[in-house]
């Protein structure tokens, strides 16, 4: 579903996906693909990538027919998937989302917006000053909407949501009952991006954000859009103010996460999970479900389920406690 | 003061409040209770709540006539003051709260605002562009308010204030001479609620938050106004961008703020204290006046007059640098 | 440059500089100041402060003619520039740079902006609903520039640039191919001041924010303009979300900072340095080039070239990796 906020290009013959990427080794070049997604998701007409050892599960079952990866890792892939190798997986990965998806590089405000009062939707909800709504936004029943405000091109929106004034949401699909306070952006692009001295080539983030039914967000909070996969909040879970969620995130059902918590790309919260203040979560981290983790901590490895952490490097609870009388 | 900016109910009979707890064992019901007030600001027409010996010896003093609180903790109140025996003393308090306020529940948008320039406080200030103002709001002598500003009913500013574009101020009094910079959220209701599986319950939020003489507030700055007290900046307090200061917490006089520091609910901050950058305070924390913390900390314990600490957990500053040599 | 952001005043003879100071022990007061100036950037007809060993080196190489400075620390200045013995250093150069630049303590709205529908500079560039444009403000070619923005007067911005929706921009320099996400205040006056009892002295803020090429900032992130000299982000920098760059930072080319960094004033960054989220950087700080700062590290003493560190207070990552095994 999250594809259709992106233009797309495609399907692309394998010979011109070589091409692209300046590659020499590979033969079958009359095969096509018509999409690249993430190791989990792609199927069997699309294209892959997988460049860390941390995913070889899901590569080792990928339905993919192709994947770009390494020398290295290409053993773990399933013989139905041929995989095309590159020095820079996620270089040659870049490269090829950006010539499926050419518009999902940059944020530039969106163009497509009206005034809310010259909308047909605008009989249906309850609005303030200076609502902007892009083309094709969905709005449920018995919404507010602040001061400010601006939705743009795609955005979903359930019934019985209230978004605070100056909160932008973009490339979202927000279900029900979801209260969203002011200031808030959703759905901007990741921070990710190949550093290159000069001019650092940005990633493309064709991912959404999903905001399941019942969430709260505090004000200034940012949860920026996933580059492959979308960035996921769910149902029932309360984050405060100021937190930074990053792309790619999933973040799982009744979950509560205290003000100015960062949470870097690609982590995943499971369900139940207690955030204290001011936490800091590395990417690429998995933290199970009923996890409570103490305000100020820095994770730096996954915690399984039904632990309690606090410190930096995040410790056993009692641990951190004992060591600091 | 602050209950003017909530639509109020009662006053309710006690047997009413003790229906809407569903108790089964309080007897006297014929009294009224106009109020509900916290320990230390109730008088003998309120309710009140009790919930943690922390504030034992504001319980052993309390005026308030009843009081909800738990088998365990009944006995710290004096003979004037019946206890409502619960299992959930704060849930049980949020339930009356929201008996007598109502409104105090969802931060949506003022409805109430027009553009500045169709009211006649237009006359005596400085106002931007878009600047939104609501109903019985209140601006004295030589304001400037910015551009796309945001003061919504009630809200009391006093002489010579500064107001940032884009901040959005609600539910609150400041004082003169008091810079709020752009792009800040004042009053905005505290990150209080119960868990609850499937929809997690809203805490009412009747305080405000007080702003005192000749405060900055930096850009970025969220506020959250008091659940039961108010939150209060004091006079001559200077606060940096991106903090994230939580309902009901209270900073004394003279106190310096570094950027990004987040202080949790209901703590307390004297005088003359100076916190460094990203400085992270838990909740229901006393600091006292003159203390010092080094930009970093972790602060999970109360601190004492006069002290200097750094580190997480804060300890003694001299500590800390030496056993980091 | 940047001086021209700011109304000025002067030149002042050495004996009205006396005066301001209330200063009596000074003899030469037929001479003339036309400016005040960094202990760097100062020339001839300036005068300068010097107040830390910090800056020997830069003292004892100074232009100036002349120096607000200490009785302990006037030897380190060349004979060609005569001092100013004062009690307060920093109040005394707040008072003298207030006296040339009277309008650079605070920071109202900007009441010279216009819509950008009735400026010509709209012809050549893309910008949304409710642009406000400052008097003097030069924007190059192919730009775009998002809802609700505020670019205040006198701002210079290059070509290709992006501005995104909410952002305000003042006392600012911006190059080319810059990107700007939502909801930034870029330039707003340092968190510098003199602590006073009943009213504190803002210190002024004469310097501003110079933004190389091919830069990204993201949302929400807060820069502040210098104090004396300006604040600085080098080329081809990524700065991620909620980021603070307090006044006078100085950050090389080709780094990266991720999200939620503070980095406190005056402190001076490399080139190719990576800085993990949440890391603190204290002020006056000197960090080399290609260093590299693990997420939630707080910083606070120097990093020479080419070091990797983390932990709080950051040491060799090897140190921080082995110990909390």
């Amino acid at each position: 579903m999250s594809r259709n906020f992106f233009n797309k290009n495609g399907p692309f013959k394998i010979s011109k996906i070589i091409d692209f990427l300046k590659l020499k080794t590979y033969l079958e070049k009359e095969a096509y693909v018509s999409d690249i997604k993430d190791i989990y998701s792609a199927n069997s007409d699309n294209i892959t990538f997988y460049h860390s050892k941390k995913y070889r599960k899901a590569a080792s079952e990928t339905k993919a027919s192709f994947c770009i990866t390494s020398d290295h890792l290409k053993n773990d892939l399933p013989n139905t998937c041929k995989s095309l190798i590159t020095n820079n997986i996620l270089l040659s990965t870049a490269i090829i989302t950006e010539k499926f998806y050419p518009d999902s590089i940059n944020d530039n405000f969106d163009t497509t917006v009206s005034k809310i009062e010259q909308m047909s939707l605008k009989n249906k909800i309850f609005y303030g000053t200076n609502v902007l709504i892009g083309k094709n936004v969905s709005i449920g029943l018995n919404c507010k909407i602040g001061h400010n405000v601006i939705i743009e091109k795609d955005v979903i929106i359930g019934d019985n949501c209230s978004i605070g004034s100056n909160t932008i949401i973009r490339y979202s699909i927000i279900k029900n009952n979801v209260n969203i306070l002011d200031n808030c952006i959703i759905g901007k692009h990741g921070f990710g991006f190949f550093p290159h001295k000069q001019k650092n080539i940005r990633y493309p983030h064709i991912g959404i954000v999903e905001i399941a039914d019942n969430c709260e967000i505090g004000s200034g909070t940012t949860i920026d859009r996933g580059s492959m996969s979308n960035t996921i909040i769910g149902s029932n879970t309360f984050i405060d103010n100021q937190v930074h969620i990053a792309h790619n995130v999933k973040i799982g059902s009744n979950s509560i996460i205290a003000g100015q918590v960062g949470i870097a790309g690609s982590s995943i919260i499971g369900n139940n999970v207690k955030i204290g203040g001011k936490v800091g979560i590395s990417g690429h981290i998995h933290i199970g479900d009923n996890v409570e983790i103490g305000g100020g901590s820095g994770v730096i490895k996954d915690i399984p389920n039904n632990h309690k952490v606090m410190g930096y490097p995040a410790k056993n609870i009692r641990d951190f406690i004992k060591e600091n009388r």
